[in-house]
């Protein structure tokens, strides 16, 4: 029975019977944490046989430099030619970075912000800025451009993309600097954009010629079924309209191979790339190519890497359908909560009813499981209408989710119910 | 015979004898690359081993982190233990970066500009920024100030460190922001500051509240004799005086394990520490802490750490010898040049006839043979007597370093002839 046609006496007996429930979660001393989007330890294991691939004592890259010495700022000739596979460019239109493709976005970011992009103002030096942020979104994102003092401006998400209307309208203010994308298996809604969007994205005019799209493109190869997504070349599209300085695309293997020492990607126009790769050489000297060389000879193709994607796959998927069958099991019938039921990705997003997702992840926490910070998916942490709860089911063992997840449920209820109660 | 000594006729004549020389090591098709200090081949197998830490299939951190997954932004541990002990400074009082000391100092450097340090306002803020500059000294500082808009006021070294008197009277402009410093082998001079020099810096007391000493100990367990030199610790010497806020120690190990693939480190007090771990927090997830495992599995103390170096040694200092041979040898007697014969670091500092370097080092170059262009050691590439060559003997196979020597020498010996002859 939906809870807002139950009485109010139905309400509060519901509501008892759940805090009972709870109580009984409370004394078990749970102590389990969903708060990021970590791969679990069988996953890691996928890839520990990547550390040995230097057995063979090669240390060469093709171009003849030792990858354990010093040089070569922006990636070995290997690791540009498997990376822009992975991420759709030219091998002129990449640099590979670290093991953090945020790091590379916050490098962007402070380029632009410093010095300016291809002979703009910096920004830093404009009197407004501002920053679209389709929402809800990806919390480490925001809070680079909060680091940076821009204005952000929440984008509303629709099932096909950021709501393309709103921003074409707002890029006519030239104090908008950029946006932040997550385009495929979107963190945390998991939506893929759909051609349109894409086009749409690429046609942009802005009126700030130094405007750049940020396109995320964490989850490119992150399938959670057998039928992938497979979104628009973004960089392709721009190109075919004279476009192609508009978008700066990003990647890494942070949940392909290990999170903590991956290899990190960007992929631009050559203009762009030039220019960054000229900034790039005063920051370091080189990032670490024998990781690159290491990505390379594990995988060799990336036909080889997408297979290794298929057993991540296998791993966590059913860890999705455990929650997604819960949710429906236990909140769909009480009308109490919206979620969505990704095909890819590292997230399901979670809506309560309005004004309880605090509440609920709260409740959570007393009982000992941690989730992402209510607010977390929105500019400066706040959710205006303090509803979105962001689900990240990999990292625990399938008992300790299941266990979490009926936990979850009794904090929906009683959060959901105190709600209806006024409480 | 001294050339100053010699009639014109004379030096027409030693001029002619040489560009004969150097026509004949034209012929020879040379093509050899000292432009940078980079470890040689054999150095770098001194660690190999390294790569087979994980054999153990022990993955997890002491503080219960799989290494290979997301999180701890500023170092596990162990790595925070151990490399405290090499740069001498407490476990609260590090961050472990990523491969690269040189991107460490940009982060400080941008972290100061956009955000200032410790309430003061960001540098970017400030209508004129300087910076002081010890010289000769190492490019790539001097790049990352002149990315960030200073005007970079050389300092000159003395044999115990750069001019003190010098410093002690441009702190008190406000607008001087901070200095770099090499203080243990300087780059390219070799010079270790001394005790006194340690402490004047560590008293210094600038206008400036947000002033900064980059103290890059780039060099600080890197002997070429057995007799080390151990410089004092300025972290202890300016918390004895309330001045502990004043300094960031640097360090790597680039040049310890691979310069490609090691692990950059920055040291400061618990209040800068802590303010730079938050901003940290906002362009990082965390850096590779499978690679800061791999050094602490691989050392396991810093006594070991300092055993290996003298591997290093055993491989390089005969390398600085023959340098510092030939130059007896050849320019000695015809007091046409000067310079290091260090006791530790990467470079020899030869100091040419005023207004010789650029024409040596294009000399070297049009015969084959890659020299650290001439000027890099100064801001903006810039030196005002064009004299100084940063030698770094230690990549080439020693037979290509004696040939590139034997070249060397003939083009200062043309230069120094060209320009007493009015050329």
């Amino acid at each position: 029975m939906n809870l807002s046609q139950m009485t109010k006496d139905q309400i509060v007996s519901f509501k008892s019977e759940n805090e009972k429930l709870y109580n009984d979660f409370k004394g078990q001393g749970l102590c389990l944490n969903m708060a990021r989007g970590n791969p679990c330890k069988e996953q890691l294991e996928l890839s520990v046989d990547m550390l040995g691939v230097f057995d063979d004592g090669n240390f060469m890259s093709s171009c003849g430099t030792d990858v354990r010495n010093y040089g070569i700022v922006d990636g070995i000739p290997e690791a540009k030619k498997f990376f822009s596979d992975m991420i759709g460019v030219g091998t002129e239109e990449i640099i590979i970075f670290g093991n953090s493709s945020l790091n590379a976005m916050f490098f962007a970011v402070q380029c632009a912000f410093n010095k300016g992009i291809l002979g703009s103002k910096p920004w830093s030096q404009c009197e407004k800025r501002k920053f679209l942020c389709p929402v809800p979104g990806y919390d480490r994102h925001f809070k680079v451009t909060e680091f940076f003092g821009f204005e952000m401006i929440n984008i509303p998400m629709t099932p096909s993309g950021p709501d393309m209307d709103m921003i074409e309208e707002l890029v006519k203010d030239e104090d908008v600097k950029g946006i932040w994308c997550v385009p495929q298996y979107s963190n945390p809604d998991g939506i893929s954009y759909s051609d349109e969007t894409v086009k749409r994205f690429a046609a942009l005019k802005p009126a700030a010629k130094d405007f750049r799209i940020f396109w995320d493109n964490a989850y490119c190869i992150h399938h959670l079924t057998d039928d992938p997504h497979c979104i628009l070349n973004i960089l392709d599209e721009a190109k075919k309209l004279g476009n192609e300085d508009i978008v700066y695309v990003f990647g890494s293997t942070s949940k392909v191979t290990f999170p903590g020492a991956g290899v990190a990607v960007m992929g631009a126009s050559v203009a762009n790339v030039e220019e960054l790769r000229k900034y790039l050489g005063i920051s370091i000297i080189g990032y670490d190519k024998m990781n690159q060389f290491r990505h390379v000879k594990f995988f060799g193709t990336i036909e080889n890497m997408k297979e290794h994607m298929k057993k991540h796959k296998e791993i966590i998927a059913p860890k999705f359908r455990l929650v997604c069958d819960v949710l429906n099991k236990e909140i769909a019938p009480l009308g109490i909560g919206e979620w969505t039921d990704p095909e890819g990705g590292y997230f399901i997003s979670f809506n309560a009813p309005a004004g309880c997702a605090k509440r609920i992840v709260q409740l959570c926490k007393d009982a000992g499981v941690t989730l992402t910070g209510a607010g977390a998916t929105f500019p400066h942490g706040v959710d205006p209408e303090d509803k979105n709860i962001r689900i990240a089911p990999t990292y625990p063992p399938i008992e300790d989710l299941a266990k979490a997840m009926e936990l979850f449920v009794i904090c929906v209820k009683i959060a959901a119910a105190e709600k209806l109660l006024g409480e």
